[in-house]
């Protein structure tokens, strides 16, 4: 063996999540497309708003020196780092600059910069479960420890479990709002207790505890739900935001990474988040799709879609005996597996044709995952599987 | 201080590039743009080939369905591996096929993912000095340990140098040619008796030794200069390329990961640069770009305008009594400092209003770099200030 030993031995719990997505591709081509539910992959089905293309189509138009070079800062043009923080402003009624605001390679790329800024190792990362599982290689990535905590049974943060491992060596919490897998979005009072025991404990401890927010989802929500602002709830915050899922583009890499204006340590922080974007080899985010993003601070795709799929999906699910909590956000539901094996039940799906992945995925067994950014017909059609499924287990 | 302990040490040597590019634009503002002599950064200054602009504008415009979505595999797009393998297949005579090709966010994204996959804590990679600094930060990023060392006296490669410093802990050599800094293109000579020490390495330690290029100023070279084949040289090879220079834009960060077919752990390695390329937030190289440069396999930016800068440059400093190693390619020129203290003649540049990096920033003391991919009036305005101040050395 001569490659890294510890990538070497991450080869058999390698992404669930893609495993699945791979495997539809094989029954889709034995089976046809139409015959296979595949509901694996959290791949936005639905187009970018048509604002975006048109943007786009100037944007690759357009004629200025050096469009397609480095910028004067790592961090990103200054004109969509504004643009962004006033959008945040508007929300949170901070005051944010182009300062607070750093461009990245989308969520997953904001996520590592701010890893690599803050941990040392051994420091540990705080995550609710269940969590999306990459969490676990990027903190592992910078020789942080993940702490796993248990939530709720409505998957609400359980702020007694966060407190009991809190210690020395806590340098954040990390959570994920709306929630990939369950959809919950974090009520205002669950955020204002979370940040009241962290400025407590930071406090009695007299050290600063991070609470970071990835909010790739933000913009996904129904039924009128408002997703709290992290930034207005509690000093030390820190925002990871995409627009993968808000302008359906998750293969341009494009999000950025803000900052409380009154975050303690700021200026420290904000020379490190540019730093390691240069470090790990980001060097800047996109150049285009920057300039892109900057003219669509209220644009997002049509949201109504998603809430169709998921009142589809849910009414289904319900008939058939399925038990869950209705997602309120992001496009994922998060059924109880009808046998305590989810690995097995998931493995009764597939005989339906259906992909799905397990809760186990998430760090959370008993469950399984259903991304439902798929076409109407598959919510459809999958129905009979779903139902066939459940009874195969009675 | 609440971040990463090792961050936070490494701001005082943060990048002098940056440092220098920043300080530029400072002078230009109280100056003005053309009394400023700016060659710190390489931030190509000719403009993207015309065919770039309308594949760009094409893409923009193209109607396919999950267009902007996350492709199926974390490699990238299928036809765009292709059209490379092709492309290197011709000029090795090699038989790469897709999945031998991985794309990246630039070289930078190639060299994180590729160390990543490679290093386990304390395996050394050795570097021939001067190097473009961040190598250092990227093989420290996964606990690599970087082993300097010194060239021959034109910045060829000098295997007695490596063959001392190879042990146990070798994993890699990283070598950058066409090299940034001093523009040297090693002959087929010269990387013939590199790969014949590795080889015989590996044989005698049981062991296998990688050959890293980092190859985004390949497209760049002058005099019908010839780069060597890496991958046709020595089996267990790796590319790591760049679109930066040879389309002129740095700013999209897209570029790819080439591993040569016989290389010895070949699946391992595969697998694990595409789990490297998901786990460090990369997740893919951004997927417009895939497709646009899917199609510009042979186009390149005009290398005569660079080569008329070299000439130009070359001439000028040759007259006012510089000494360097002429540059065979990319756009660099790493003159003797007329003083042995670089940073002290940098400071005597600045005087002039001319920016430029010292050697120290590459781990070469006493001399300097001029990235001379700016205007032809910026190298011949900037004359007299080098004449000037090689004439206050004296």
């Amino acid at each position: 063996m001569s490659i890294s030993k510890k990538i070497k031995a991450s080869f058999a719990q390698s992404s669930m999540i893609r495993k699945m997505f791979s495997e539809g591709a094989v029954l889709k081509k034995k089976f046809g497309a139409d015959k296979v539910f595949d509901f694996s992959i959290g791949n936005p089905n639905v187009e970018p708003p048509e604002a975006f293309k048109k943007e786009l189509i100037n944007a690759a138009a357009q004629i200025i020196p050096n469009k397609h070079g480095y910028m004067p800062n790592n961090a990103g043009y200054m004109e969509t780092r504004q643009a962004i923080a006033e959008k945040i402003n508007k929300k949170s009624g901070l005051k944010l600059n182009s300062d607070h605001v750093i461009m990245s390679c989308g969520a997953a790329g904001a996520l590592n910069v701010i890893f690599k800024s803050l941990l040392d190792p051994q420091d540990e990362v705080i995550v609710p479960i269940p969590f999306f599982m990459e969490y676990a290689s990027y903190i592992d990535n910078f020789g942080g420890i993940i702490k796993k905590v248990k939530t709720q049974a409505d998957f609400s943060l359980d702020v007694t479990a966060i407190a009991a491992v809190i210690n020395e060596k806590t340098k954040a919490v990390l959570i994920n709002t709306p929630n990939n897998p369950t959809g919950i979005v974090y009520s205002e009072k669950n955020i204002a207790d979370l940040a009241r025991l962290l400025t407590e404990k930071g406090k009695a401890m007299n050290k600063t505890i991070y609470l970071i927010s990835d909010e790739p989802y933000s913009e996904i929500v129904y039924d009128d739900v408002i997703v709290p602002s992290i930034l207005k709830a509690y000093k030390n915050s820190i925002i990871a935001y995409s627009y993968s899922k808000t302008l359906s583009l998750p293969g341009e890499r494009i999000g950025y990474i803000a900052v409380n204006p009154e975050i303690e340590y700021g200026s420290d922080l904000l020379n490190a988040l540019i730093i390691c974007t240069r470090i790990l080899g980001y060097v800047n985010a996109p150049a285009l799709m920057q300039r892109v993003v900057a003219k669509l601070q209220d644009t997002k795709v049509d949201v109504d879609v998603y809430k169709r799929k998921r009142d589809l999906l849910c009414a289904g699910l319900e008939k058939a005996g399925y038990k869950f909590t209705r997602p309120m956000g992001a496009f994922y539901l998060f059924p109880q597996s009808p046998i305590p094996d989810d690995e097995e039940f998931v493995k009764m799906l597939l005989k339906k044709n259906i992909l799905v992945v397990p809760g186990s995925a998430f760090g959370t067994p008993g469950y399984f995952r259903i991304a439902y950014c798929v076409d109407d017909a598959t919510i459809v059609n999958s129905m009979e599987g779903f139902a066939e499924a459940i009874n195969d287990t009675r």
